[in-house]
């Protein structure tokens, strides 16, 4: 059993971005080589989030709108008053979706559903440079 | 360390549904026979989603109506106009609860709460045939 | 490839607690030395869960106010006329936010961003003594 870890590298835009990560995922398992075992994904930074949905424009609005309801851009945040940068929003969002995915391998295969994408949520208020960790654990093929 | 990939399968209803899967995972331990590890639980598809809750009727309706206020069914859905199978809301509440979790495995039980039970919830707006991944990672009692 | 578990307790209040789990992760993490692998942290319990946020109290008073705007506190739960503890909103929360996390691990340290730490939210109204499952797989230094 081995572990692999690499990084993918993503920009992001001002506002609330949602980003299909599949196929730089599947790259990474690819060149990983494994058979069985499973892929951790993990976001570094506290405005960011991971998770899955089926990666059309219609339900990504959708989950935009959702987000939105759920935590307003335009409220009072008390996190604005600590360091005025106005994205006391994108940290409430990224702590209710969480940084975390694990996603099993058979058969060398992430065992995603057809419509179901692996996507990056970003609710900074700035562009930002994203890294997202890709850690493989598995068996290779004897 | 090895690693045991099996599937758990059931069938869902109409509407927003909430199922026990505490049995059939530790079904699926028991025959795993590994001591210390973890299990990896993973719902492929885009309308469904994983967690855990008190499987008391009370807690589950509770958990359903808060569903509703998150994302309400019968609202203007972007999605809905792609497919026209009326399930957006479905897609939203599945992206915000997420596909995956992991519990440690610890003297051969998961490690959950008394009352804490695991749970599918199956948001499609029509029966569904579900397969949960199954993945124990650990060793075996020497 | 060592799999090693312990154990955090930590001690909470009768509110919506939210509590910086981040230093007694590290410490376990040094005395298990992996220099590659990941943790795994899990909430045993209903109506408690776990992510991350930036840990200022501007930011941890914002998350307090959208959880209480998902779930509010004084609202009917059917929950509560099962046990009548009136902790209906603890559950839907804890569900919600989901009791599992997992980090990668590189080079002995785990890729937490500069201003993510881990938390625990308590949501239960009574003040309870938690203890929080790690679970750190991977290898040490050769």
């Amino acid at each position: 059993m081995r572990i692999q870890n690499s990084r993918i590298f993503v920009e992001t835009t001002s506002g609330t971005d949602i980003l299909d990560l599949t196929a730089p995922v599947r790259a990474e398992l690819k060149k990983a080589a494994v058979d069985t075992g499973s892929v951790i994904l993990f976001i570094p930074g506290s405005t960011a989030a991971l998770t899955t949905i089926e990666f059309e424009s219609g339900a990504v609005s959708d989950l935009k709108a959702a987000i939105e309801r759920m935590s307003p851009e335009d409220m009072y945040y008390a996190h604005n008053e600590r360091w005025h940068d106005g994205n006391g929003y994108a940290h409430v969002r990224a702590a209710i979706f969480g940084p975390s995915l694990q996603i099993p391998i058979l058969a060398g295969e992430m065992s995603l559903g057809t419509w179901q994408q692996i996507v990056l949520l970003d609710f900074d208020n700035r562009p930002r440079k994203r890294c997202i960790m890709v850690q493989v654990v598995g068996e290779s093929p004897s």
